[in-house]
């Protein structure tokens, strides 16, 4: 066994503070893909993505299906975008919110590319960028494919209530994103060809957070403790402060989490509210589309860093940009217990 | 985008083949702790147990409740084996079998150690020891706790039917394994005292296989194909022969898929016949304990690597062995709608 301080290392090491790996050969995210459905494709991003599709079962027999063929799509159209084949990417890594990851299953498993199964909620697109930024930067693999995806149907049906019920959400409730997001995520060893592309530079994973929240329709406050845990820890890791970033970008919190996280840092001496955007905030209209507090589900920030975040790093917009994917470890069985809905999150800084 | 040849890396690369992971400085399994149920505990394996316990919900409310406690104390007795404390534990990577991985996160909460979830189904040790050994590998952390469980009461409540109905099983099911087995991984590095644990030298990750079994009953037939394609594909990227290992082991093909994933490999010119064993064979007395074709779930091969083999390899029995845990993505929901149930494992050289 080793016991070592992890806040005293070496230069030559990845490890900075607590939670954080630091790149010194940032990976990049060569190619990226955004498949969403009609109403993402309503909303004020949706010049941004790739595919939108009118039907919820994207021409198959069911949600659980169409999930499946939108992870088909993103995955097929990030690799394809790449310039890539799918015999150069070594590893898949993704994961969705459905039982047993069938909308990945279902949907990668004809590209015949090794695959690492992950469940972190909505926190997924994180967790999935973060493993694959560690094992290309390590050396594993030259590319890998991150995905995640979420389906209204599918999970309103595994979480919630049949929608031919009609039963009404409170003003605190998101609304599930139908979308998937692909990335490639490349090596950059001795490529100077690779600054034209945005770069992982670093990764904080984050701890799973509970203050005890039994709410299924407030996911945002069970998110945002979870969000500011991993915020704080990642900017004291990295011995940074929030103006340091152009934007600090949370997944699914919604309007309600995002007023607890803001007010939660600053509890803790940390002030994002200038730099802070939320994925589910911006993805719909919340007043025309109804979607209340927000849109939420995996495809949420996924389908919103491959549109619009990405497309701003290009441009030059956003230089440097901290990227929080947010997730509620939401369960029926749990749920239906008496036990808690607890929450993680993890921290990416972007950089192009 | 890098495109290369992955067969054809420099000396110093670690990528080996196609889909293998061949360790520098292969880290080592410094402690491990396995938890059963009582009916592991009555099956010929029972001395190589940490704990027996007797009560099937752990003490807690339920069966959830009681895989969480499950895992949490085999968290917590790998950690104390080790003479560390969880303020050492960098990372803590794992997943279970049931939906949204309750059993893991419930469980592993209170550590407050940052946490990467997982789903691989029965696969999940494979994977989760895979993941740990490519991070501290790669120094972004000096100690990971990999860990997963399986419950047979949470398990045949999500899968299958409920226990009070009784249903007559079929010779070719499985029984699900109770049980959770904890790991902790840690970098060798420079440190000679390492050479007295088994190392994991390279990991393999699987694609998923689907042969179009729909047979929820012979959840064998559904992972043989699979252990056979990343057991060819393993041997292959490493240039070895079966006669190589001391044992090859699968997780929990039980005794109808263990015949299958034989005959598969023969008609691919590998002959494993006289390595195999499977866990799902080794941990229940199939004749005594009317468990059929043997045991299954993530449990049944992390407690056997816990207890058995790894025992065996402390004391010089086996040198090397090849582990390949096994997961069927089974899935309610998918399998209710007529898709198939596809196949996934992974592959570990583990040495000593």
């Amino acid at each position: 066994m080793t016991k070592t301080n992890s806040n005293n290392k070496s230069a030559s090491s990845p490890i900075q503070g607590k939670q954080t790996v630091k790149f010194h050969n940032p990976p990049a995210i060569v190619s990226r893909a955004s498949i969403v459905g009609q109403m993402e494709g309503e909303g004020p991003l949706s010049s941004f993505y790739d595919q939108i599709e009118a039907d919820p079962t994207f021409g198959m027999n069911s949600w659980e299906e169409g999930e499946s063929e939108m992870v088909r799509r993103a995955v097929q159209t990030a690799i394809s975008k790449s310039g890539l084949t799918k015999e150069d990417i070594r590893y898949l890594v993704g994961g969705d919110l459905l039982g047993q990851l069938i909308g990945t299953t279902f949907g990668v498993k004809s590209f015949n590319i090794p695959v690492i199964g992950l469940y972190g909620a909505c926190s997924t697109c994180g967790e999935g960028l973060s493993l694959a930024a560690m094992l290309v930067a390590a050396g594993y693999a030259d590319n890998i494919v991150a995905v995640t995806s979420s389906h209204y149907g599918s999970a309103e049906k595994q979480f919630r209530f049949p929608l031919e019920y009609g039963n009404q959400r409170p003003l605190s409730a998101t609304w599930t994103v139908t979308g998937s997001g692909a990335f490639v995520v490349s090596s950059t060893n001795n490529k100077n060809a690779m600054n034209c592309y945005p770069r992982i530079t670093s990764t904080t994973i984050g701890k799973i957070v509970d203050y005890g929240v039994t709410d299924n329709m407030n996911m945002g406050a069970i998110m945002a403790p979870a969000a500011a845990d991993v915020i704080y820890q990642c900017l004291d890791d990295l011995s940074m402060k929030p103006d340091q970033f152009d934007k600090i970008i949370t997944g699914d919190l919604g309007k309600v989490g995002s007023q607890i996280l803001i007010k939660l840092l600053r509890d803790n001496g940390v002030d994002i509210s200038n730099q802070h955007m939320d994925c589910g905030v911006e993805i719909f209209d919340c007043e025309k589309q109804d979607t209340h507090s927000g849109g939420s589900g995996c495809g949420c920030c996924a389908v919103t860093l491959a549109g619009y975040i990405l497309t701003n790093m290009d441009n030059g917009t956003w230089k440097r940009i901290l990227f929080v994917p947010t997730g509620a470890l939401l369960s029926t069985v749990s749920y239906n217990e008496g036990q808690t809905i607890p929450g993680i999150a993890h921290a990416l800084v972007i950089e192009h």
